[in-house]
């Protein structure tokens, strides 16, 4: 037996992943584990890509229908994609292959929120679920599964499912055993309860999966690497935007608005938010938590710095030499970690209670504060709306932050009419980008759109949004919400025909 | 002492209305009680709006800023828009003068979650509330005091007020007295808890306001009637629309989808919602309870016929026999009415616990489901967003209602692109119109359009959005979310120029 397999029933049903990918038919529908980039199974999914290529070449058709918790990694949707054997995909995606094929009308691809998606597989909006592909870090002698680097939906994909494929990951750090918090409180209405979390730190389940052993039909040995993406440093536009949000959690804290440790603070990925998190490295705020979706370099920055009480999530996104630090010195991070499955993580519930600082990037927003975090130009899928939705509305301070233009200027993040609306006026309260930033919390529509001009808009494209905005003042239909419908898109349509939003 | 009034300190501060209108200064920010048009204060609005005029006559400014549950009645909004005395006005709105002066840009009107108005309040984000002015019923021999036809907002804005005003209204019925629960127990973060309600017939809090009486400045006795408008019967549209509800119903409960008595209904206000409770007065389903905002003749109805359990609400709206029969049997419907702050009857933990299912009205959908609830052809506000936001995003099952053309037929509710987004489409799961109902669930953007143009679009539209949206699959930039921006709001500019929708 393996050092990771140590029960002789999971033991027993050690294959290779061309056998387990043999049993996996054309239209079947998987539940796969993975997300952002972490804890998603890798040699079944190169196998079903191997298969794919050969029933085409034989002239079969051979389409799969992909769950997962957000994105994966090259192995999955990358390899599948290529292979093009995913036919329907829910609920987010970042691999650019399989964005090329949706935004081709190729696959279906449903954009869900990412804490609504293992309610609704198991109230069998998606269909019945053939098989849970799931990717843990080991089994137990008692036969309990140790999460990997991701929760994401694992246990709703393995509730449902019908079978159960495990990729066992050596790969992963033994030492991840007891850093997870599996709830098995979840139910469907009329039986759901109170979740019974007040505080980020607690814990409410039990660091294991514990599945039927009876639905298990495979067990694949592996010791492939996550996806780890190194990260550039913050550029200028990112510290400038990590300024002005500092600054403000300052004001807030003096006024009495914010505790001095703010509140538990969730973070999308990249750029942008790791500048916000080294400012917080250096920031005078008491020792903070984090209630979020991914766990960042920035984050085990900021635990380094005693800044970061503890953070809770539902999956790491490290860099290669992050990962490493985090399988060296996890006996550490192992207390100030906590990873739940994502119905957990983002659970409206919890984050209305825990009264989250949400911080998340954006496509464009309008003059009025109307986000569009995924649709370019209105109809290109970019990845998807992610948690932002489970987290914005809910949270206590939901802020945007973005570089004022993308594509070296040729497009405004600032935009008259966003092409696609994500996150509604009501629910945006600030947003930042390296000119400064716009308080828009108390704000009626007309008033959002003067700050949201002034202190966002790149100076470049400043003029021409003051000229629409007094425009629609004048002629709009209703003054409410003032819009010059002839002209609202125009910016986009423009990009759309030269290649810049700029006239 | 009145009978209404049964504690001598209170009794010592009655007052006039004019009295206690002569304290509220121009800028002051009211915290009113009220919602839908139940329970809202009126003698001291009618007050401030004569004030106002002499004010304005003398050459004075006079201005308010108004909070308030929801839409009040023509003593609040009607007098004090007609006597232009609001500046500023935060959630909800439906009396037609300050709408006009909203669209014509001279009152700032912040469409507001209505379950966030509370906690926006408490955090400081509408500015001090200078007064809370307050219908109840009544007064208690030991000083608490009894909830009126509604509850809204008032837990947060006497908390929250430096002063109070109460007006005792004796033409509400005395028998009210038992039919609330005001729950105490929330915070803002980081002293959040659970809330601890996980059946929609549990009481979790008190029947009574407590509050400190040195905060009090005015007693005021009235008996002016609520707003009670009388409801028109169902026309054949809403019978149709009812219809194909109550099939899709019979159909889910048979799949196994939703249990033999449904699960807990949310219904806005209308003449469609009322047709849908009629057909459920004679729908095969066990009886069922109501979670929602609102308290309507159809529900009464459904109590009558033994259908409905019980249901929970923060107000009435009741057509004036429908009032006069609570009052004569509110011992009866005592044991089966629940009235609640919105903060608690719209919370999104407890919509999502109960597994809602909501039916709300829109202005209109696009062919991917993204729903405007509020600002026809984008920018003139018709109410607001309500409590939609909160029912809809966390609801189990998530239904918009509509007939499929307004204005004679000048206005298609299914249009190519929806001109304001009020809920994306991730939140909205079925439409029904009386062309038929479009179950959308599980299904990606252009299929979603397909079952969209297909079942619910008016057939004098539905070629031309067929049309739209085939060239779209062909020349949009993405086909994730095919849109034509020339043309995605040309028909909206139609109706601006030419009054209707149609070519």
């Amino acid at each position: 037996m393996s050092s990771r397999i140590r029960n002789a029933d999971f033991a027993a049903k050690i294959t290779t992943a061309e056998e387990a990918a043999a049993m996996i038919q054309h239209g079947a529908t998987l539940g796969m584990s993975g997300f952002t980039g972490a804890g998603y199974p890798k040699a079944i999914p190169l196998a079903l890509a191997a298969k794919a290529e050969a029933e085409h070449a034989a002239g079969r058709p051979y389409k799969l229908r992909v769950l997962s918790g957000a994105s994966t990694g090259p192995e999955l949707d990358g390899a599948l994609a290529k292979a093009e054997a995913i036919g329907f995909r829910v609920p987010y995606n970042s691999d650019a292959t399989l964005r090329g094929q949706i935004n081709a009308g190729d696959v279906d691809y449903i954009d869900m929120h990412l804490s609504h998606v293992a309610w609704m597989t198991q109230a069998g909006l998606y269909g019945k679920v053939d098989y849970a592909v799931i990717e843990i870090s080991g089994i137990t002698p008692d036969g309990k599964l140790i999460p990997s680097s991701s929760v994401g939906n694992n246990v709703a994909f393995m509730q449902c499912a019908e079978k159960i494929i495990l990729e066992v990951n050596s790969w992963q750090s033994a030492s991840l055993e007891g850093m997870h918090d599996i709830y098995y409180g979840t139910r469907l209405p009329p039986f759901r309860s109170a979740i019974p979390l007040v505080k980020p730190d607690e814990r409410i389940g039990s660091p294991y999966y514990e599945i039927d052993l009876s639905k298990v039909v495979a067990v694949i040995p592996t010791d492939i690497p996550d996806r780890n993406a190194p990260f550039a440093p913050p550029g200028e536009d990112a510290q400038a935007i990590a300024g002005y949000l500092l600054d403000f959690f300052q004001h807030e804290v003096k006024m009495g608005r914010l505790p001095a440790g703010l509140l538990p603070l969730q973070s999308g990925v990249g750029n942008v938010p790791n500048a916000v998190m080294a400012g917080l490295c250096e920031a005078p705020f008491e020792p903070m938590t984090a209630f979020t979706e991914v766990l960042q370099d920035g984050m085990l920055d900021m635990i380094d710095a005693g800044k970061l009480r503890m953070a809770s999530a539902t999956a790491f996104s490290l860099s290669p030499e992050r990962a490493h630090d985090l399988n060296e010195r996890a006996h550490i991070y192992r207390e100030k970690l906590i990873l739940r499955q994502q119905d957990i993580s983002n659970h409206p519930e919890l984050v209305r209670r825990l009264g989250i600082i949400s911080m998340n990037g954006l496509i464009e927003a309008d003059i009025y504060g109307n986000v569009n975090s995924t649709n370019v130009m209105g109809s290109r899928i970019q990845n998807g709306i992610g948690g932002s939705g489970d987290f914005t509305r809910n949270a206590f301070l939901s802020i945007f932050l973005t570089p004022s233009t993308a594509k070296g200027g040729k497009i405004s993040a600032i935009v008259p009419m966003a092409a696609h609306v994500d996150h509604i006026g009501q629910d945006v309260q600030v947003i930042v980008t390296e000119q400064g930033l716009a308080d828009l919390r108390g704000l009626a529509p007309r008033k959002r759109a003067v700050e949201i001009i002034k202190h966002c808009a790149h100076p470049a494209y400043r003029p021409m949004l003051e000229d629409y905005f007094e425009r629609s003042m004048k002629d709009s239909f209703g003054k409410n919400n003032p819009h010059l419908l002839n002209e609202a898109l125009s910016w986009h349509q423009r990009f759309v025909e030269t290649g810049s939003m700029m006239p």
